[in-house]
């Protein structure tokens, strides 16, 4: 890779809220179902149709697991990537935080587009089609993501350089 | 629930593995990978595309997130259920083992017909269509899966009683 070039300017990681990331997606939760019902007898509660799965024309939902090495911060943001094609959602499987760092749908980002969340061990994301987003940003250590993305004919990766970059952090009581 | 009418027949749990659970659909891990590779320059594996998810004619995947009490051991198997449209794939979020009672697509199953596993933390399994399960049976504690099935038009879940009905117990060196 690279040497990062940041601007020097600092984008500070929010809390990952329903509200606040629902220009870019889902946050895949129990806190976040807007359906829930008792099944099975009562023994299971169902959380239900958390995110908005979308193979694209032609494609076909997969399942995969993603194995992230630990990020260290600050961190700096150089590029983003896109699926042009379908949504793609992460969840957390080992029962660790991490980062998010998106941007809208349209031209390549600059530094200053960013937004950047700290999704807790129990939320997913789901980008929608489209959606600005940095390659996965695991915290603390070695941890596992089930991903649920699109196979299928089509160019549904993108990704850009980031102009000028910048510095992710945590909040200031987390660093 | 009725009382549980078993004939006293003992269906012990085994490990799970890929191999003995082909049969009845997928297991989704990272041990089970037919396909990896490396990306995000290094910093992620990808464990491709684990489990065939079937969302069936007129039908789309929905990702909900399934809590589930705890069962207690000996379990009287007396129902199972199948979902005759597309596939159901189950991925636990809590860390902890659950049980997995299977038989073959076809007939109603008769509790000599059963097959049943122990599937580790780290092991989620996707139901292909049509295969007779039992509802979810999670150990120890509350647990979460994230469960991948399908919305749509149709009837997809049919549930019959099992006859006799089996004592569902672990191997004899985890009782």
């Amino acid at each position: 890779m690279n040497a990062p070039h940041t601007g020097g300017a600092v984008l500070v990681a929010r809390p990952l809220t329903r509200e606040a990331f629902a220009p870019f997606g889902d946050v895949i939760g129990t806190g976040e179902a807007a359906r829930r019902f008792s099944i099975n007898a009562g023994n299971t509660e169902r959380y239900h149709d958390l995110a908005r799965i979308d193979a694209g024309e032609g494609g076909r939902a997969i399942v995969s697991i993603f194995r992230g090495q630990p990020r260290q911060l600050p961190f700096p943001v150089t590029l983003m990537e896109r699926h042009p094609l379908a949504s793609q959602a992460f969840v957390p499987l080992s029962g660790r935080p991490y980062l998010v760092v998106v941007a809208p749908p349209g031209p390549a980002p600059r530094g200053g587009d960013l937004q950047a969340f700290v999704a807790r061990p129990d939320q997913g994301v789901n980008y929608a089609p489209g959606v600005w987003h940095h390659p996965l940003l695991a915290l603390e250590d070695v941890s596992d993501f089930l991903v649920i993305d699109r196979d299928g004919p089509g160019h549904n990766c993108e990704e850009v350089a980031v102009e000028p970059g910048v510095l992710l952090v945590l909040p200031t009581s987390d660093r």
